[in-house]
């Protein structure tokens, strides 16, 4: 069978390929580390996105939308940033190609040479406090809530679909406030938003944290996150948002008049999510038959397979089916009913268990007599005879069990993958065994987190929100420690 | 008074302008010709765009997303394709930036340098094709019904805001279709719901047709067009489809195998609108007063308005009004109470006329023990008196008569603006007092398209479909003609 999954156990990381090419979500393209999103994987972002924005927009945000292009300048103008962004990132130098004298095909035109490079944006804040700063001008101009859904490029020069490209689709809200305090409620509203968002929708378990200084974003005074496990044992950071201070007011000079007529510079802050969401719904949820998908997000919710054997039959089950879509989808249910007569049931069976669509109905004319449906569930793969009489609403309350299995089932996992470690020697025992999340004694120094991370690979994930204090000792230093914090290997 | 506008008669292009700015639709932002679209513009864009991307979903499309950035190489294998787009185009030729040694900033690191170049995508269909050839194999994978929303950039050197911007918005369509017959019926469909948006949503009139050769699609069979005209008498094309034939099939190598195992060459179109239309929306129905925005497409459809003195009068005002905005939200119509006490009423009345909100409600104390309310509408400008009770039913009718009257308006003007010229010199009279569209013989070629287009910029907008063909004499080179197409002043 040209579909087969390599098995999790096997090659974890080929099972992750292996369903993102097969479930048909993304495709390679012939731009280094650039993918193409296919209409499955596409439909599921949209969903994800469209949640998203009406919990962005309930939070009073707006959308607007600004240039993907940041003239080079500007990225030096914030210190840190600079260091941050400026680094991999793609260059425009020229803005006309011409006719190649030498032969066929085009060539750059060495004429049509910008004065000023200018950078596809990695992130943007430059651009968006530049224009802030003609937007700006008392504190009845403030807050400013916008979001903008947009693509962005950095040039890593190791890609995964999805958790790790060139260019990827993300949404980065840009916020300015009157007041310090204001700015940290925000970027904190906004953590619990995102946090939300991948619990009750992704059904996927998040711990919120604060970054260490050296994994904080650049330019940002606190980089709050969270952060979930994959079925792998490794974290990954689900969205991070960044209280950046007065950083970027400061650097391109955005004064506000408050309502004494003092003159301050505003505070911000900036918060986003990718498409990296979908590699994590993908690694956290699926198995060896392919992709398990949350109801509330699915693209596709139930599917409906007729089990026929001519014309006559066909047509008897065409009616209860075509009845049934009907009733499923005033019940808020999308469906699809697949009397495609070019495959197989078995082979319908196993593409939607690749495509992960939470309900399979099954229809032959047993069932039909019989008043019933068989009904299998993608997550837990059960099957069960339902009877027709009241079919929507018992489909509606199992798309909200399988959404919760799916929660309570990536939570056990998760919480049984926390550890607490106590040496240097159960911490490498622990990460090499185990995996998951290590909590540890570290004593607060970058030199000590870049020596694990050297000789690990794990990094601290986050101080989760409201640590308890605890005296200690660093598990690799012995020097003294006021907290536990959160290792783990991660994407 | 700072938001004052100038009027259509005294500078057509500066009242625009004033428009576009001063209704907060765009921004001018710090890259040559890239615009910021501000919060109330991507407002009126996100409805258009939910709208179109409904009428694409129920006519069987899906939405997917491909590469920002085009290899060099790609553009030149349609020939055609190659002389219209690589020419002004954003060329990426680096990967990285580096610390300047001479100082402070960064330079562009010359190590960094691409083998091969990469175009922002100014169109994508050459990134398109390439990846539908793993796609497309056999009868069965066809047809493909992609659409994507997506940025493009075409190095402009004149550039407007929303009309003619180097970065736009836009969605392209790009199907794939076992027959030619298929592919010309996708191409006159995405038509038909091009012209069915701009005319039920966007109140605007339009003429669907036929580019005449010089005009199509670079690497197009044919291109059809739909043209709507704007106050000024000049035409804006509003949107276009194109059959490819299989043109970009052929330039990448895609073929199918047919029912009968033949293999043949993938029949090709391609379509798509822009943020330009915000652009044709303004131009079309606004006023010296401001915008005036359909109501179907419009942001927000009806604001409410206090009239007090004093904490008492504004509290039983408060509660009325509360009641109004839940019955009118219930009636799906969007509102919203402004009772910010920092803006006098005068001036909120001029702001939100300004802005282009279809219907305004305001209510003091008389009017509250009259039970009724003082609507005005923003078309028109006329004010009623109107009874509190059933009044969601009665906007809701308002709000249908006003996005009739703004079309029946604009089609009232742009009928009044076609002409017949049957001379050279009633040709050059009608452009230049008049204006609008000129129905007039051609002699076909494009010679002479190009000659009158130099005598006089103005251009074929289209040979409007179902045309009856007419014996006549070219209007400048006199020669035999078999019909009239329509000529005009165009964006």
């Amino acid at each position: 069978m040209s579909k087969a999954i390599t098995a999790r156990n096997q090659d974890y990381s080929q099972w992750y390929n292996d369903l993102v090419l097969k479930g048909e979500l993304a495709d390679y393209s012939a731009v280094r580390g650039c993918m193409v999103i296919r209409p499955y994987g596409f439909a599921l972002w949209e969903k994800m996105r469209d949640q998203l924005d009406r919990m962005f927009k309930d939070t009073g945000h707006v959308n607007a939308y600004f240039p993907l292009f940041i003239p080079k300048s500007f990225l030096s103008k914030e210190a840190a940033h600079v260091e941050g962004f400026a680094k991999e990132c793609a260059v425009v130098t020229h803005y006309r190609l011409k006719s190649d004298p030498a032969g066929g095909g085009v060539i750059v035109d060495p004429e049509a040479k910008l004065e000023e490079e200018l950078i596809i944006r990695p992130t943007s804040e430059t651009i968006i406090w530049n224009t802030y700063k003609t937007w700006i001008q008392s504190y009845r101009d403030l807050p400013l809530l916008i979001n903008q859904w947009a693509n962005v490029v950095r040039w890593e020069m190791r890609t995964r679909l999805f958790l790790r490209t060139t260019e990827f689709l993300w949404q980065e809200g840009h916020t300015a406030h009157a007041t310090s305090q204001e700015a940290i409620a925000e970027t904190q509203q906004m953590l619990n938003v995102y946090a939300e968002f991948v619990e009750d929708y992704m059904a996927l378990p998040v711990i919120k944290g604060v970054k260490s200084e050296s994994e904080r974003f650049a330019g940002a005074v606190d980089t709050y996150c969270i952060e979930a496990l994959m079925q792998d044992g490794k974290a990954l950071q689900a969205g991070t948002s960044h209280f950046l201070g007065q950083n970027f007011a400061k650097a391109f000079d955005v004064k506000f008049s408050d309502r004494e007529n003092k003159l301050d510079y505003v505070w911000a802050t900036s918060w986003g999510v990718s498409t990296r969401l979908v590699g994590a719904l993908i690694m956290a949820h699926s198995d060896d038959e392919g992709l398990i998908i949350p109801p509330r997000i699915a693209p596709l919710q139930v599917v409906i397979v007729p089990i026929y054997k001519g014309d006559d039959q066909k047509a008897a089950l065409d009616v209860k089916a075509k009845e049934l879509v009907a009733s499923l989808k005033k019940a808020g249910i999308s469906v699809k009913y697949d009397d495609n007569d070019n495959a197989r049931p078995g082979w319908k069976f196993a593409e939607y268990e690749m495509k992960g669509v939470p309900v399979r109905i099954a229809m032959g004319m047993r069932d039909l007599e019989n008043n019933v449906v068989e009904v299998a569930r993608r997550d837990t793969r059960e099957k069960n005879s339902m009877s027709m009489d009241g079919l929507p609403a018992a489909i509606a309350s199992l798309l909200e069990e399988i959404q919760r299995n799916m929660y309570n089932k990536a939570k056990a996992y998760r919480d049984a993958h926390i550890s607490e470690a106590n040496s240097w020697d159960e911490f490498v025992a622990l990460l090499e065994e185990k995996g998951g999340f290590i909590s540890a004694h570290w004593d607060g120094t970058a030199e000590t987190e870049a020596a694990i991370k050297e000789k690990t690979k794990a990094t601290i994930r986050c101080i989760p929100l409201n640590n308890p204090l605890q005296e200690g000792k660093c598990i690799l230093t012995g020097k003294p420690s006021s907290q536990r914090v959160l290792f783990a290997m991660a994407y």
